[in-house]
C-alpha cells in the first residue's frame, strides 16, 4: 500500500486498493465479452498500478483463435478497448504473465495443462497460489467447468484462495437458477462466488446509497407518506444486434428486469444497512426482494411488446421479426413493463413501475422517485396549471447525475407556478473520472471484496418475483407491438393510465 | 383586459394586469431615486402596455432643476434608465400627460397649483380622479406633505381612489416609526398606504413562497426537526458612496436588517398563508415577527464593525472614517450581525443569523437554510471527512436562483463522500425576464394590489426586535473594524463559533 506508482496521479482517489498476488483463469477468452470488456479492464487496472507484480492471466478456450495467434488477439483487444493510454512497458510486463490453454472443457488433458500452467505461474510469476476462475461462457457450460475445477483439485484453498466469477443469466427461472446454484455451491463457499451484475459496478448505482444515506435531505421523505410512485427505466435505442439466438430465448424481462432493474429497486427501497459490507447490504436488499411481488392483476399491471419497423436515430430500422435469426412466429418481448408492490411499512401503497426495452426513443437508464403533490397549495388553480409533481431522478446512464423537478414562480406580477429542473452532473463535479464497471468489479474479485455482487438469495428471490409474470405472458398467444423509436406498446401506457399516472419521457 | 397591445410578446406572461386610469404625483421627482428608478420604471410600464390610456405623471419639487427644463430631466431619466427599447411614439404619448408643479411643500399656493393640475388632467387625460401620491422625499417631510394632502382635500375618495406611497426608512426606532404612522393613519386608510420595500418586489423574494408552498419536497423538512440554522446575508462590495450624511445617522442594522432582512426572515419562516392576498400574508409574517427576538446575550450574539482601508475589486479603497463627510469619531456600523430566535413550535431552537455589510468580499444577497447532519451515516469516518451539512440556498441577487448542497460519492472503489452542488438558475429557466422590482411595485400601487407591501404592524414589530440591539451597541464607546474586501469583523466569526457554527462564504 505504501508503494508509489509513478503512473498514478496522487489526486486520483480512484481504486486506491491494490490486489495481492493472483492469477485469473478466463474461460471463454476468445468471446465477445472477454475481448471487449474484460481484457481491456485488466490492462487498465495494470496501467493504473492496481494489479500486483505477481499477476497472471490464463486464457482457456476451445481452440486457437482462427488465423492469428492468441497473443495477438489479447494485445489487440487491450489496445482497442483500453480507456487509459497505451504504455509498452506496462503491456510487456503484463504480457509476460499471460498464457493460453487450448482445449475442450470436458477434456481432462486440457485441465492437466491448465493445472501445470498455474503451477508454473506460481513459480515464475509469483501468483502465490491464488486463482480466480472467470466463467465468461454460456451458463449451460457452468456445471461441467465447475465440476472439472473440483475434480482437478483447483477449488481447494489449501495453497491460496480460489474464487469463481459467473456472468448473468443466472438461470432463466427459479428452478434453473436453483439448479445452477446447486452446481456451484458444493464446490465454492458462498463468499467465493462472485456473480457479476455490471450495473452494480457503475458509480451512479453506488451513488444511490451515498445520495440516500449521506444526506439529511430526502431520507425523511423517502417513504409512502411522501412518495407517490417510483419509475425505473432501462431504455435502449439499439435493436438486438447480433444477439438474436440468445435474445429470442430470453426476452426483455429475463434479460434486464430480473437482474439490473430489481437490483436498482432494492437499492432505492432498502432500509439503511448497518455498514456497507456485503452481508449488511445483502440483508437489506433481500428484505425488499422478499417483500416484493408483481401487482396481483397481471393482465392489468404488466405490459409487453415487440418492436416493428420504424425510424431510430435518423435511419430506418427493421422490426424484431425481420431481424436475422428470429423466427417470424416469435412472441419474445423486446419491451417489458411490470408493476411491483413492496409490502413493507415504508413502501406499502407505493407502486414501483419497472420497464425495459429495445428500440425505444433513446438510450437512458434512470430511477425516478415521483413525490405526491403538495397536500394543499395556496395558489389559485389558474396559476398552477402547469405544475406537476416533484421528482428526484437518479440518472444512471448516460449523463450520469441527479435531477430535481420543482415548481418555481414564473417571472411576472402573478403568482404563477411552472415546473423547472435542478441538475447535478456527476461528470462535471469531480476531477476523478469514473472507473469502468468491469475494472471495479474485477478488482473487487481479486481483493475478495464482495459488496457489489448479488448473492444467491437475491437471484432466487428475483426469479420468484418474475416467474408468475412470465408464466402469465407465456399463456398468451399474441404479443403487442410498438414502432421502433417510440416508447413502447400502447398497453404500457394504458397500464399506468389505469393507476392515474403516466410514464416519464426521459 | 381583452385589449391586445402590439408591443407585447404573447408568450410574455409578465405583468398581465393593466392599471385603470390614474395619475401619480411624484414628490421629489428631481431626486436620485426618482430619476434612476421611478421614472424609468414608469416608462417601461408604458412601453409594455401596462399603463392605461388615461395616465398622468405630476412632478412636485422645490424648484426647477437647475439649468435644464423639467421635461428634459424626465426624458433623460427615462432614456438613461429604461430597460425596454426606446420608442418615440410611446414616449410622446406618455409625455403628453406629464406635468411639473414647482414649489415648497408648505407653500399653499403650490398646492393650489397641484390641485388645479390634477383637475386639468382628469379632464384632458382622463385620469378619472384616481391619484397616487408617491413620497420620494426624506421622512422628515412626510408629516407636512400628508397634512397638506388632507388640507387641500386630496385624500378624499369621493371622486376616485387616493393612495400614498412611502419609502423607507420608516422611522429610525419604534417610537419614531409610531410617530410617522400616526401622521399618515388619520389621513389614509391602511389599505391605501403602500410602504415600498423594493426587496419584496424582487422575483426571487416572491419565489421563496413558490418554492416553499408549490412543492411537496422541502416543506415537511422546514422545521426544527431537520433545520440546524438559517443564515440571511446581504453583502455589498461597495462603500457608502455619496450617502455619507444619510448613512452615518443610520448604520447597517437600520438600513437593511430592520426592513429587507427581517422581511426575508418572515417569508422563510412563516406558516402557509390561506391565500396570497395582503391580509393573509401580513397575518403570517406578523406571527413570525411578533415571536422573534434577538438572542438574550446581546454581547455574545450580535456583532458590528466598521470597514478600514483595503482592497475591493482590484482597487485600493479607503476606510469608513476616511470617507468624505464622515466624522473621524463616528462609531456608526457598516457591518451588523444579529442572532434572532423565533419562539414558535416550528422554529424553537433554530437560530436565524442575519448579517449585512458594506465593503464585503462580494455583492450577494441570499438565504441559506442549513440542515442538521444526517443522524447516522453508515460510512466509515475516514470516508466522510469532507462531508458538510445539506444546505438549500435561495439566491436573491445577483445570479438569482436556487442551490442545493449535497453529499455525493467520489468516483472510485471506496464509498467516499464529498459535498457537491445542484443549481437552478432563475435567469436560464424562463423566456420571461424578471420585471424590475419598482415596475412591479408601482403597477401594484396603481392596481391597488398590496400583498408585497409591509404593513404598519410589521414595521413596528421589526423595530421592536432591533431596538434593544441598537440600544446595546449605543452604550459601547468603540466599534470593531474589518478590512475592506473581507467578510466582516472577527467578532462576527466569534459570534457563530460560540454556537459551534460558521458563516457561509457565499
Amino acid at each position: 500500500m505504501s508503494r508509489r506508482n509513478p503512473l498514478r496521479d496522487p489526486r486520483d482517489r480512484r481504486l486506491p486498493r491494490i490486489a495481492g498476488p493472483c492469477s485469473i483463469v478466463l474461460f471463454g477468452i476468445t468471446g465477445d465479452l472477454a475481448r471487449k470488456k474484460l481484457i481491456p479492464a485488466i490492462y487498465d487496472l495494470a496501467n493504473r498500478g492496481l494489479l500486483p507484480p505477481g499477476f497472471a492471466l490464463v486464457g482457456f478456450a476451445r481452440e486457437d483463435p482462427g488465423g492469428r495467434s492468441f497473443d495477438d488477439l489479447v494485445e489487440q483487444a487491450a489496445r482497442d478497448g483500453a480507456r487509459t493510454p497505451w504504455r509498452e512497458t506496462v503491456w510487456r510486463r503484463l504480457s509476460a504473465g499471460i498464457r493460453f490453454v487450448p482445449g475442450d472443457f470436458d477434456d481432462d488433458a486440457a485441465w492437466h495443462r491448465l493445472t501445470a500452467t498455474l503451477a508454473e505461474l506460481d513459480r515464475t510469476q509469483g501468483t502465490g497460489g491464488n486463482h480466480a476462475f472467470y466463467l465468461s461462457i454460456p451458463p449451460g457450460l457452468f456445471p461441467v467447468v465447475v465440476d472439472q475445477i473440483q475434480r482437478h483439485g483447483l477449488a481447494s484453498e489449501d495453497e491460496g484462495w480460489r474464487r469463481v466469477v459467473i456472468e448473468k443469466p443466472f438461470g432463466h427461472d427459479l428452478a434453473s437458477a436453483r439448479a445452477l446454484n446447486a452446481a456451484v455451491e458444493p464446490v465454492f463457499d458462498r463468499h467465493n462466488v462472485f456473480r457479476i451484475d455490471h450495473y452494480l459496478g457503475k458509480e451512479t448505482v453506488q451513488n444511490i446509497l451515498a445520495f440516500r444515506f449521506a444526506n439529511q435531505l430526502f431520507e425523511p421523505m423517502w417513504n409512502s407518506h411522501y412518495v407517490d410512485h417510483v419509475q425505473i427505466t432501462m431504455a435502449e435505442d439499439i435493436g438486438i444486434g447480433t444477439r438474436a439466438g440468445y435474445y429470442d430465448q430470453i426476452g426483455a424481462a429475463r434479460d434486464v428486469i430480473q437482474n439490473h432493474l430489481l437490483q436498482l429497486m432494492a437499492l432505492v427501497a432498502m432500509e439503511e444497512p448497518v455498514s456497507f459490507n456485503a452481508e449488511s447490504l445483502r440483508i437489506e436488499k433481500q428484505k425488499i426482494l422478499a417483500n416484493a411481488r408483481p401487482a396481483p392483476r397481471l393482465d392489468l399491471h404488466t405490459a409487453r411488446g415487440q418492436y416493428v419497423g420504424g425510424w431510430a436515430g435518423g435511419t430506418q430500422v427493421r422490426g424484431y421479426l425481420q431481424e436475422e435469426g428470429i423466427a417470424s412466429t416469435s412472441t419474445t418481448e423486446t419491451y417489458a413493463a411490470v408493476r411491483i408492490d413492496v409490502a413493507t411499512r415504508r413502501w406499502a401503497g407505493v407502486p414501483f413501475y419497472l420497464r425495459a426495452g429495445k428500440r425505444l426513443g433513446r438510450r437512458v437508464t434512470e430511477v425516478a422517485v415521483v413525490f405526491k403533490r403538495a397536500p394543499h397549495q395556496p395558489f389559485s388553480s389558474h396559476d398552477v396549471e402547469e405544475l406537476g409533481q416533484n421528482v428526484v431522478v437518479m440518472r444512471i446512464q448516460p449523463d450520469e447525475g441527479l435531477t430535481l423537478r420543482l415548481g418555481s414562480k414564473v417571472p411576472g406580477s402573478a403568482m404563477e407556478i411552472r415546473d423547472v429542473s435542478m441538475d447535478f452532473a456527476y461528470g462535471g463535479a469531480f476531477v476523478e473520472s469514473s472507473p469502468e464497471a468491469y475494472e471495479r468489479l474485477i478488482l473487487d474479485v481479486l481483493l475478495g471484496d464482495p459488496p457489489l455482487f448479488p448473492q444467491v438469495e437475491e437471484v432466487e428471490l428475483s426469479w420468484k418475483i418474475l416467474d408468475p409474470v412470465i408464466a402469465h405472458w407465456t399463456k398468451q398467444k399474441t404479443i403487442d407491438t410498438y414502432t421502433a423509436g417510440t416508447w413502447g406498446p400502447a398497453s404500457a401506457d394504458a397500464m399506468l393510465r389505469r393507476d392515474g399516472r403516466s410514464w416519464r419521457r426521459p
